[in-house]
């Protein structure tokens, strides 16, 4: 009746049950990314993921579920990347001797919102997740959460890059952010559509975003 | 073998036809907001239509035909109303004795944007065509184009407005109506899923595109 390892064990438990939803939430993006929210079935996701349904659902109650936890995900993921972007960033501008030219401003902009996997992918992602909430009413809650919780991250952070490089906004931040979320959202749009090259698409994003602060902004 | 009334009868017969296509476009209009382009079948769209499937393949050869058609009647429309709308403006400015106050400049914006019909399910179906033309190239292309169409319709309009209230841009007009559309398509998006007055939302255009245009456009 006694166990000579049970933390042991637990730990080997837990360790597994994270490798399986990990690989099942890769699998899943992989396919819901091809096929679609409705196109993608429990089926598909664990021959995919090489699993069986019951190792599905003794993780998730549903392929909805799966989705959200998928999206969770990338959103923790998006978010840690600001951070450690403006954490480098932003030491960049203090040791700098001089105030950024718009120029300079441009190169920090392209490597600040550099694509760090598939965006045309998390993009499709994305606007599948839009319509099941424009669908149904708890999952617009969920996007509204995400959303929001993306972006009092950004606020901080742009908010602190721009005080860096020896400026402030001159209309209040929240705005300003609302504008520069709008412009990025567009680009990313036209960049899945048509190319990161395409006009206002996700590579022109540098240059129009640094004048656009340079006007929006102005010398501390 | 004559028919003493070729011309009444042509002109009927084309009558009648634009009326079928029209009913057709308005049936198809709410199923696919109700249901998706997937679970929009057209037996759903002819009974919504009160036809026959035989008078829905003589107009068109496809589901996906009809939906693009509704989207370019959509677009058309919308352009019609903005050249309307920014004829009534730019004559409303022009015989303004005063350049208009921020305050002034809130509510034109405010009623240039005002929706005109039911934006939230024509968002959804902006929303299923942009994810048909993510998985279809041929869908692509036609997405561009309307884009292309409607917006060189609102450059000139924008700069227009912006010469007639004695303005003009500090930043190259194509480059403020990108941020402008940005926003706009944003706001949409946040209305769609959580109201018009949701922070952020549509009904906080008029306030915020005006201190945006203050401060990307200067006195002439």
């Amino acid at each position: 009746m006694s166990d000579p390892h049970p933390a042991v064990d637990a730990d080997y438990v837990s360790a597994r049950r994270r490798e399986t939803r990990t690989r099942l939430l890769d699998a899943a993006a992989e396919v819901f990314a091809e096929f679609g929210i409705q196109g993608a079935s429990v089926e598909r996701i664990c021959a995919r993921a090489d699993f069986t349904r019951g190792a599905f659902y003794s993780n998730f109650s549903s392929k909805e579920e799966l989705f959200l936890a998928l999206l969770e995900r990338e959103y923790e993921q998006r978010a840690d990347q600001i951070r450690v972007r403006a954490a480098e960033l932003t030491e960049c501008l203090r040791q700098s001797p001089e105030p950024p030219t718009r120029e300079d401003a441009a190169g920090y902009v392209t490597t600040f919102l550099s694509p760090s996997g598939n965006e045309t992918s998390w993009f499709t992602l994305e606007t599948e997740f839009l319509l099941l909430a424009l669908r149904h009413p708890e999952g617009e809650v969920q996007h509204v959460d995400f959303n929001l919780q993306f972006r009092s991250e950004l606020s901080n952070v742009v908010e602190s890059i721009v005080h860096a490089a020896g400026r402030r906004f001159i209309i209040p931040v929240d705005r300003a952010l609302t504008i520069l979320a709008g412009g990025y959202e567009r680009a990313v749009r036209v960049s899945a559509l048509s190319g990161f090259d395409a006009p206002e698409g996700v590579n022109e994003l540098g240059d129009r975003f640094a004048e656009l602060l340079f006007t929006i902004t102005e010398p501390v």
